[in-house]
């Protein structure tokens, strides 16, 4: 038993680390209602412009989000959750229950 | 949708936060498995033991982890999860599933 479990530290760590990073959660979070164009992301996270194209550049390369080009004249480039990201969609729902549950707004506030 | 969305945001990342800092998970994981002793948790997770006994207090803070003290000689002390801490199960589970499917263990060490 405890073999298996320090088996599987890297991993959990590795899957922690990724979906955990401050504002990860709540992009995610917005992109489970579907794809959005940069300009509605920014609109519903209360985040600087600059934090959240680093933040979906690093969400890109792990493979967790895509963003598509439409050569349209102005430009537009929506961005989605790939398979792996919507793979997400139980633990953002589990942590929305333990939240809703076990934690206060004014403490989260 | 936008505005339940925008009013859950503080809850989720706080909840986010605070099973997510770094080693949390993997003291929570080991503590799934029962009470232990400090020792106990200190041989089965690779930290220190002046940051494992940090992330104890904090967690203990934030009513996740309880820890016991038994008055033998010599003095027994055992952390074990909360009713709140053990709520956490289904989140570290999901956690697990994904990282099992999705993170390569090249990658994670």
């Amino acid at each position: 038993m405890k073999e298996s479990k320090i088996n599987l530290c890297p991993l959990v760590q590795k899957g922690m680390d990724l979906i955990s990073k401050r504002w990860n959660g709540l992009i995610i979070q917005t992109l489970l209602t579907g794809s959005h164009r940069f300009s509605e992301i920014e609109a519903s996270i209360p985040i600087s412009g600059r934090l959240l194209s680093e933040r979906l550049k690093e969400l890109e390369k792990e493979g967790i989000v895509n963003r598509e080009v439409f050569s349209e004249v102005p430009i537009r480039v929506e961005y989605s959750l790939t398979e792996k990201g919507l793979a997400l969609t139980p633990i953002i729902r589990e942590v929305e229950n333990w939240s809703k549950k076990w934690v206060s707004l004014e403490e989260a506030e």
